[in-house]
């Protein structure tokens, strides 16, 4: 435990947006499972809020400090407890990093398949808690996809064990999905069980430059239509090739004013990205030839293109998704907010799945600019919202975004996930004033 | 609303094991919404016992009638209300019959991926309420992962949306999940929005016999250290094979005392073939060559293999899943309790992921055979646990396997399914005695 002033405010918040600024009364980090039912036990008895926390590499604020609160953090509890080939199945704490799993996978030709942009330093628990996505989702699905069984540790202390270790199972109710997601206001998930899957035998890479946004977006609809089922399927725009360019020395947006960038894997790797390049190549896409290297570079530096920006920039990331085919409409939607509210733009989505990354920014110089940021953010989700859409993909809603759930999920609703909160934490020590609005 | 007597006999149990017989006392099919809406408002009024019901080949009595319960058939709310090819998504009634579904997605080029054993007859909304596996599952997932969202009506009536209609979302706690394969105990199911997959654009079949099943199994996991993904890898035992030769006039069972049956699908197709076929010849398999038709007649026959037994036998089929690796200890134990208990014994199993359907026999005419089935089957369910298995892998616990989830599940589990289960359900009118026992 360290109640010191440097470690309190190093715990206070994650990466995403601080509305409410609170430091921990402490920070404990636990060493096992009997040290996260000691906490909970006296959390419970003397009702302090509990945060739990892995790497802090949220950007929805699930992982800031409450008023009052102790965080308990989970990176110690780091260890892989069991990878077995056979079963392709491991077990691990919940501090344990992404890669680094995904690496005691790759020894067996098997991988961990959710990979969001923090693979390399978030955690396997951190995962669960806000059901990661990532770029390969939309063929081998998000976190809760891969999870078999949960232990978690309840707001008394009860360790309860949920799922399965097989890979079907559909014994009482599904506790295993209900935790995942729940960004620690339901329980603390204290060990997971996984699925592995094999590592693709092969992987081909194609980047393709178009014109404009609506005809790289218009050959994501039309990979989909040749039934090719790519890994990864990255959009970028222009002014997110531009600010590439500004912090790599590259010189893309010169050749094009948005960027494809696509992975198909497997055995059949090379025949879909002979599908992909024929297909893009019709739209009218500058499409890399096979073996590119460059286009193996672009795919690593999109894992990395949403955190550049500039000191003096106000900016805020979103994460909505939309039906693949509003994809267009929505990129149009951004730009015609952008002008109106005279804020930046950029945009990346995972095409693949609807899942777009919008950036709006302004100069912190500039007046009223928190308030032009604030209207944008505003107007891109509830337009998101009127396209079937959903105010967070993947990144999950923390503190950051519950004002916008209401927005998304009718008042029954609501009424039903409080009481879910208040039948797993009657006395709201749980990470209050996470994930669900006004508890 | 129909309260004859044939109807009543006709709608008192699905096609699972019968425990407790009762009639219900009516039997109403919905048209629609709203009037699902007022059967339970209703219901919750007179404090009226509600089953709900698709077509009723559910095999674990989930669809059984209760004493003093109506009966709510949905298989006339059965359109498909919207297919969106851009999308990948279909929105459709509970009554819609899968493989009408399919047929529809696939004029598109599109399928539903969810294939359980009873496609062409069982509903999508059953397929809903017990989570239902199938075939495809290793690699395209079980009935949850393709549903996005649902359209519920709870125990008073009111009308609710879960999920969301894109790919990826993570706004409040999974209700989705929570309700899929809750088997109509926590609300009935009116609207499925289900995500569909691209038709592969080619299959390839590989039948391979061997000399007896620890063999067969071994090439299951060779399989997979091979890094290949089946769409499709079905074991079958030698008396399954006999049983085929005996309802088909084949000669299966001279070939060998096991048959693998692999499908590879998509781009790749042909060269995982080619990788399986040479992975199973050399572990000793008689495998089939490049596109053979009796192959693909198998995977058919494999299709409808459970349901062929002889009226002169009592037989239960069950429905387990055990990590993979332990298949091979699995059926061997299933050889040893046969034997002990004296009854008959055949055994299919989805041996991509573990989940094994063996079948018990024995003849109506021998004396104690109820006895001696009861108890192959209670030590096949009690071995399969120890063995880090699940007393059902896509089934359903419905009426028939409530016994054994307490040795499955620990108590405190068990408790906090019941408190979810009273938290939607206060007045325990949905779908009472079925899925979680002691409610």
């Amino acid at each position: 435990m360290d109640t010191s002033v440097p470690v309190r405010a190093a715990y206070a918040a994650d990466q995403g947006p601080v509305l409410d600024y609170a430091e921990p009364l402490a920070v404990v980090w636990a060493k096992g499972i009997e040290g996260v039912q000691a906490v909970l036990r006296w959390a419970s008895e003397t009702g302090t809020a509990v945060v739990a926390r892995g790497a802090g590499t949220g950007v929805s604020g699930g992982a800031h400090a409450t008023a009052g609160c102790i965080v308990l953090s989970l990176e110690r509890m780091n260890r892989i407890l069991e990878l077995n080939p056979l079963d392709e199945v491991a077990v691990v704490e919940p501090g344990v990093v992404n890669a680094d799993l995904n690496a005691a996978a790759a020894e067996h030709g098997l991988m961990y398949a959710p990979d969001p942009a923090s693979y390399r330093i978030s955690t396997i628990g951190g995962n669960v808690a806000t059901n990661a996505g990532g770029l390969r989702c939309a063929k081998y699905g998000v976190t809760r996809d891969s999870v078999l069984a949960l232990d978690v540790v309840l707001a008394d202390g009860t360790l309860i064990r949920t799922g399965q270790r097989t890979f079907k199972g559909v014994a009482g109710y599904d506790l295993t999905g209900l935790f995942t997601g729940s960004e620690g206001t339901l329980g603390i998930v204290v060990g997971i069980t996984v699925r592995l899957r094999y590592l693709p035998v092969r992987t081909c890479t194609i980047a393709a430059f178009f014109p404009d946004v609506p005809t790289a977006a218009s050959g994501v609809l039309a990979v989909g239509t040749a039934r090719v089922q790519p890994a990864i399927m990255e959009l970028l725009d222009g002014a997110t090739l531009a600010a590439l360019d500004a912090a790599h020395g590259s010189a893309l947006a010169a050749r094009g004013n948005a960027l494809l960038l696509i992975q198909t894997d497997g055995f059949g790797a090379a025949a879909e990205a002979d599908v992909v390049r024929e297909v893009l190549a019709g739209l009218g896409g500058t499409v890399s030839t096979e073996g590119s290297v460059e286009a193996e570079r672009l795919v690593d530096l999109r894992r990395h293109s949403r955190g550049s920006g500039l000191a003096e920039q106000l900016r805020v990331g979103e994460d909505v998704a939309v039906p693949r085919s509003a994809l267009v409409g929505y990129v149009a939607e951004l730009e015609r907010m952008a002008a109106a509210h005279r804020v930046g733009l950029r945009v990346v989505a995972h095409a693949g799945d609807g899942n777009l990354h919008p950036t709006f920014w302004v100069g912190t110089a500039e007046g009223g600019g928190q308030q032009r940021l604030d209207a944008a953010l505003d107007e891109s989700i509830a337009v998101a919202l009127s396209l079937g859409g959903t105010i967070t993909g993947e990144h999950g809603v923390g503190q950051y975004k519950l004002r916008w759930l209401p927005a998304e999920q009718q008042e029954e609703v609501l009424v039903l996930q409080r009481r879910l909160k208040s039948l797993f934490d009657p006395a709201g020590i749980l990470n209050p004033g996470k994930a669900i609005p006004g508890v």
